[in-house]
């Protein structure tokens, strides 16, 4: 399948089933920008690793790997302990994104009914359905969110390019195709929208130095990189139209989990009356959780702050220490957002306000009601 | 003459003066935290390269630095030109501290009237007092900043150390000595109030990571590095109890011009209800400017967004490039925080609310008066 987003003129996807069924091939995304390379993935313990290390990372995307894996673990071992181990196994290796249980879960109901021999076939289709539907789902999502661009741009003078940030990767490479929110971004470009994408280096990892300047260098799209520190000053100045992000998890509130900084880039926007859109496909929302404070924030290894991979200058990719030796770090990974800085989330089914009652019009099959206002006995009836 | 703060238990200033009078040692601070190397200074070009290129930094140290280089560039030519054209060439080394402009200004005033012959020793005269008093200054405000410190610690139980966010470097290593927002730190820690400092990195430089990390674990503060993106989570979850930072320039009305991400910082303390202090040393103010809205903002090399040095596996110092070749990059320096944001501004006169009144009451001999009302001729008398 030919993903929609191009690497040196080839579209691409970030992750496709080996015809025999027997592995999957990716993008070792810890070798960008300096290196493409792929990597093919047959069995639970790679997956899991490939996860773990990050060598595919984004919500989306480390959902539809999750399930891929599942299908894996299922050709050696399809009993009902093989699937609960390899479920397990697979939730335990990232724990903010929700994409990766949902995933999961959305596997085990459809496979635990089956019986054991004729799981890994099921898996393996199933694996697929989910990975075809992340792309219908930011495809849809990327419309919306063009649309809005496309609005935003309609007051500006003729020529003048719209300007927006973005932190980390919530591009192509986050997700199977297309991105959360680089899907309006690569569309209005792809229609000839003038538009210039500002991209945070997104610190401790540098997602956006090493993983979203590549992406839209590759395709094309006008972009300058910034430290994360400089955002609040250009919002400040009126160079910055719009702010885009996408989402690890999302409470039924509206409120947020991103990767760490997108509070302060939101209070930024707020402060200085700017849009600040969130780029939300429906599996990243978590109905279960009312708001975003029972979110669970990874905490990463302290050397992702102290030592930094680049290149040298004999093209060699290589590991230095930036500050002394005895120095401890700490490394949260992702922040919360409270609804309230946000203008408006956009998913698969159109924009929405962050509130209850705006997720609520979209999604109204999956979202819980609230309960009951408790009748007071002691009031008069 | 000994400083305050210790490297490997040695007393150190940041800049000290030969005795002969022909040349000033400093510490290369782009070395750190990985070497320790001085280096001398002895022509009005060395000075000028050392601050333009980051050998010194720091807004109060980069004045008496060229207060240094005005004195050894009138020991080769002390006639009117040569101060102009020393002046003038010191000026622009770098354009957003006020302390430059401040510190040349007041030796050429005292210079001026001179006759040349007796201009080269007053002039480093004249330095040494700018740097004695800079030390001096110091000391107060961080006395001040210190009792604020123990007043807010009061509240606390028995055990808990007082959490403190700073950015960038405005330690010893920005100043002649002490520094400016680690002043009130350093005399707290010596006096044994339990503290533990979160250090943001400050990218693109990473002077937190380099110099206020390797200050602090000198001196034996406790302290934990972070991604600039962290602190917003921290103060989100009470983790911080104050935020204090230095500034490079402040106007009369108290708006603050700091290292880019302050104006982050203290949106977020804001909307976490948490203190946000910005240490201010007289010479800091620019009382020429009514609010901070036309401060020049220095916009530096796209080099120090795409490349970062560091220490690599055999302990050399090198470089590496962190995105793709052909990756454009901003990197302007400093950002704006309005005044409205600050809880309070420390200066060697005490604690001032960031407003044009709260800064008059302290400054009454420097502060100009608002301009009268303008009387309306329309309106009956």
């Amino acid at each position: 399948m030919l993903g929609v987003v191009n690497v040196a003129g080839i579209p691409y996807r970030t992750i496709w089933p080996d015809p025999g069924g027997s592995a999957v091939g990716i993008i070792d995304q810890t070798l960008l920008p300096h290196r493409f390379a792929t990597a093919r993935l047959s069995t639970l313990a790679e997956v899991a690793h490939a996860i773990r290390a990050m060598l595919v990372r984004g919500a989306p995307l480390i959902g539809a790997t999750a399930a891929y894996g599942l299908a894996l673990a299922l050709r050696n071992d399809p009993s009902d302990t093989g699937l609960a181990a390899a479920r397990s196994a697979l939730l335990a290796t990232r724990p903010t994104a929700v994409n990766l249980a949902w995933a999961l879960t959305r596997m085990a109901t459809a496979l635990a009914p089956l019986p054991p021999a004729q799981r890994a076939a099921a898996a393996w289709a199933e694996a697929g359905r989910i990975a075809e539907e992340d792309v219908a789902l930011n495809r849809a999502l990327g419309e919306h969110g063009c649309a809005r661009l496309e609005q935003l741009a309609r007051g500006h003078a003729p020529g003048r390019r719209l300007e927006i940030l973005t932190h980390c990767n919530a591009g192509w490479l986050a997700t199977v195709d297309l991105g959360t929110a680089l899907a309006p971004i690569y569309l209005a470009h792809n229609r000839g929208l003038p538009l210039h994408v500002w991209v945070d280096e997104t610190r401790p990892r540098n997602q956006g130095a090493s993983l979203t300047a590549w992406e839209l260098g590759q395709h094309g799209v006008p972009h300058t990189l910034l430290s994360d520190n400089a955002g609040g000053h250009l919002l400040q100045h009126g160079r910055v139209d719009a702010v885009i992000v996408g989402a690890d998890r999302v409470a039924a509130n509206g409120d947020v989990v991103n990767k760490i900084d997108t509070y302060l880039k939101a209070l930024a926007a707020h402060d200085c009356g700017v849009p600040f859109f969130v780029a939300v496909p429906g599996p990243t929302i978590d109905w279960s959780l009312p708001d975003g404070s029972s979110i669970p924030v990874e905490e990463r290894p302290a050397r992702e702050v102290t030592h930094i991979h680049g290149l040298d200058s004999r093209d060699q990719l290589i590991e230095v220490r930036l500050s002394p030796s005895s120095t401890p770090a700490a490394n949260p990974a992702f922040d919360l957002t409270p609804a309230r800085l946000i203008t408006a989330l956009i998913t698969e089914r159109g924009l929405c306000p962050a509130t209850t009652n705006g997720l609520r019009a979209l999604y109204p099959e999956l979202a819980p009601l609230p309960p009951l206002a408790a009748t007071n006995p002691d009031l008069p009836s």
